[in-house]
């Protein structure tokens, strides 16, 4: 049989098993795997318990919950176990390639009191508006099921998987997926062994009306700028005009690193990026985004451009710096007269191509000693980084992203857009580095899917339509030299 | 008998009653009459009681326990009431002056926990240290047995009280004295009517070693600059670098509002500061203060001037702005990549004569208005007011701070030194307005007492002492013309 008539098999099945798919789904949501609810842990078990009896029946080896020990400070709850990562293989035929497939059953917090509509455990499927509305149903609950969606299809038909398929679903990804960089390197050489090619279905589509694939997500440094001056927080009444105040060292500080366009003023930096090539200029140009969109997502008029170029370079190509807060600080409402003895503030580069971490740390932290020296004062000031994770780019015409693309036409019959993220998702980058294999980001939701907002929602069609996505691109992939 | 010969009888009455003096504060303390604690209304209820029993004891007439209704918002237990405040009467003689007494019976919130070296709500009676500690020996449940103490000493030699004594006992002091300002109001033709003077004995010593009387508060006038932008905190991953970040305009705006030495930075204010004067000038020199107190008092080596001189005229006759917080940003530890997307800045700016309040607040809000106007920022900005409480300055020659500055010599052997604070006490201004009085700030305990901190303590010979002052301006006020 070609390929082509397995496809046509295999959509056909799809679409009748699309009610046993939602039923999967509708499962899935219903349970309160959220891992950032210490309290909630157990619900957490369970989803993992429930990926393996699914991989189960729908005959997996070598089904593994991999213990990842106590989960580390801080915690509320002591002794807290992390929730297992699950992992299982469905073929070993050194005839084919093997394709590991990362997704995460976890979700983020929430209540039916943020303003939900709906119960957020709930599925709600409404065919009038096309719509999956569940916490989860798009992050990542739904492409996780789309997976087990082709392997059942394949199943059903009895046509073999035309790739060696290596799951692993974990249970952290909203809470920094701990314990998962760990588990790669481990496992390396060991239940990895053989990766080929990463697939992550985690991450959606620009806009609403086109598929795309994506080839980039830039890294993210996080600094703390430390002042400290007085032993205790202090009353403005009775030291204000006497002392140096840490506050107005940090204001003064924070203020000289970006400027309210967005400008990082930090020497050194811009010089590192990427200079914009031909080829990469006209990836944009194909692009499906508008300024709109942008407002729309942001709920504001407060675009700082106005073409969809810039607005794309400057989320995916170009470093920004963000102010996010001071520790501290007083932060609460109403008025109080502290003068705080000690405050951190916080702030983040995104970084690209070709930006060394390393070297811009040396130049952030060079930067504020020299503006706090400016400011001759009587308090003590350090800069250190927090944490980094690099950025991350790959060739959107290798094997694994052709075999995508061609999906895609297949099954939507437009070819995706090329998209690159302004985010990180940092085991991408763990993945290609211990793995030695290419990573494929293939979003299965909408841009307007609110993640991590209140109504999350999947529509029907990008969860049939991305099942067959996921089904065509398993094929062409198997198929490609 | 002569005035002397009344104090003489009366000092030495006051020394043999000491151990009950010190029960006296031991029962008080050992009430939890922590107004901030809202579980621990009924002990601010207790303590007014006991007040009210005291001064049954001591024959006080008209005593009242005036209730002030519901607490208003905000508060976790609804319908909360108000601890009422106690009044009382000694005396109706028309002959007489009539001095209102003004001192609060609630207290700062205290937990061993905190550091404390003993039980806060049990007093250590630490003769070897000449120490009384616990929560309120110094603010203010001292000072408020102190003038208990003076009338017991009256009581028990039979010797008549030299003026009209009205009391006003508050318990919401430590938060805010809310229902008191309207009480005065309610109460000045009525309750208060023939009130002459006004003494609180409410505040410190500048240092340990030498008393002082205060003549003067600086006023606060509290601001807030709100920015807001997008609809929603929204993710720097995905916006940094394309949206206009609140944050980053309203650090822009702090930064110009005060440098790191301490200078307000918004035009026109300076202009408004009255004056030194020579006889001003002339007070500091004579007070008993160095830069060292100062640095033990913040813990640190970050005072702005290394004159006495410069340092208290910084603190009580210049105004002084602090950054305290932001509201809205992050503040927690570790690391959160948000925009916020709304930010509410909050500072201070402390006043002094004769700065006009509405002046300066029409001088800060165009002075932000015009520096956001510069940013040309697509966000939305606002300065306002949060709240203002007048600076406030008495005549250190008037009749009653002569009388408290002879009964201070008598007791201590010293002329007091003539202080002002830096902070407020917005009550001060309150019945100065409406009672047509002159207000004397008179008092007992040390500056390094610790009022609001762990290890409160009140000088043994401080509490006995201080209630010899206060017998003594009793007399000496009396006998005024
Ligand atoms: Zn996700
Ligand atoms: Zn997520
Ligand atoms: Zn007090
Ligand atoms: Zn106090």
């Amino acid at each position: 049989m070609s390929t082509d008539s397995k496809i046509s098999k295999l959509f056909s099945t799809i679409d009748d098993l699309k009610p046993s798919f939602i039923d999967r789904l509708s499962k899935a949501v219903s349970i309160k795997s959220v891992s950032g609810d210490e309290t909630l842990r157990p619900e957490v078990f369970k989803m993992a318990t429930f990926l393996k009896d699914e991989l189960i029946k729908l005959d997996a080896t070598d089904v593994q919950l991999k213990d990842l020990g106590i989960q580390p400070p801080p915690v509320s709850i002591s002794n807290l176990p992390l929730p297992p990562i699950v992992l299982a293989k469905f073929g070993n035929d050194p005839q084919k390639k093997t394709l590991l497939i990362y997704g995460h059953a976890d979700v983020q917090p929430a209540q039916i009191e943020d303003g939900w509509n709906s119960d957020p455990f709930t599925l709600v499927v409404d065919e009038e508006n096309d719509k999956l509305i569940g916490r989860g149903s798009t992050d990542d609950k739904g492409p996780v099921m789309g997976w087990l969606n082709v392997i059942e299809a394949h199943k059903k038909l009895g046509i073999a998987l035309p790739v060696n398929l290596i799951c692993c679903f974990e249970g952290m990804e909203e809470s920094g997926s701990l314990g998962l960089d760990q588990l790669i390197k481990d496992e390396a050489k060991g239940y990895f062994k053989n990766t080929n090619d990463v697939c992550i279905s985690d991450n959606y589509w620009l806009g609403t009306k086109k598929p795309v694939l994506t080839y980039g997500l830039r890294g993210c440094n996080y600094y703390q700028i430390i002042v400290k001056g007085p032993g205790a927080d202090l009353h403005s009444g009775i030291f204000g005009g006497c002392i140096a105040e840490p506050m107005t060292d940090l204001i003064q500080i924070m203020s000289t690193l970006v400027d309210n366009k967005g400008n990082i003023l930090i020497p050194g930096i811009k010089e590192m990026v990427a200079p914009v090539t031909e080829t990469e200029e006209k990836l944009y140009e194909e692009i499906e985004f508008d300024v709109d969109e942008l407002n729309a997502a942001s709920g504001s008029k407060t675009s700082l451009f106005s073409s969809k170029k810039d607005i794309l370079m400057h989320r995916w190509r170009y470093p920004s710096l963000s102010l996010h807060g001071i520790e501290g600080a007083f932060s609460g409402s109403g008025a109080k007269t502290v003068i705080p003895s000690k405050v951190i503030g916080k702030f983040s580069i995104r970084t690209v191509p070709n930006i060394d971490s390393n070297k811009l740390t040396k130049l952030v932290i060079e930067f504020v000693n020299r503006k706090f020296k400016e400011l001759n004062s009587l308090n003590e000031c350090k800069c250190e980084l927090i944490h980094d994770g690099d950025y991350w780019v790959s060739d959107p015409f290798n094997k694994s992203f052709r075999a995508a693309s061609k999906a895609t036409k297949k099954v939507w019959g437009v070819e995706p857009d090329f998209t690159r993220e302004g985010g990180s998702i940092p085991i991408t980058l763990t993945f290609e580095n211990e793995l030695k294999s290419n990573v494929l980001l293939l979003p299965m939701g909408k841009g307007d899917d609110g993640a991590h907002s209140i109504n999350e929602k999947l529509n029907i069609s990008n969860y049939i339509q991305g099942t067959k996505t996921l089904c065509a691109y398993l094929h062409y992939y198997g198929e490609s030299e």
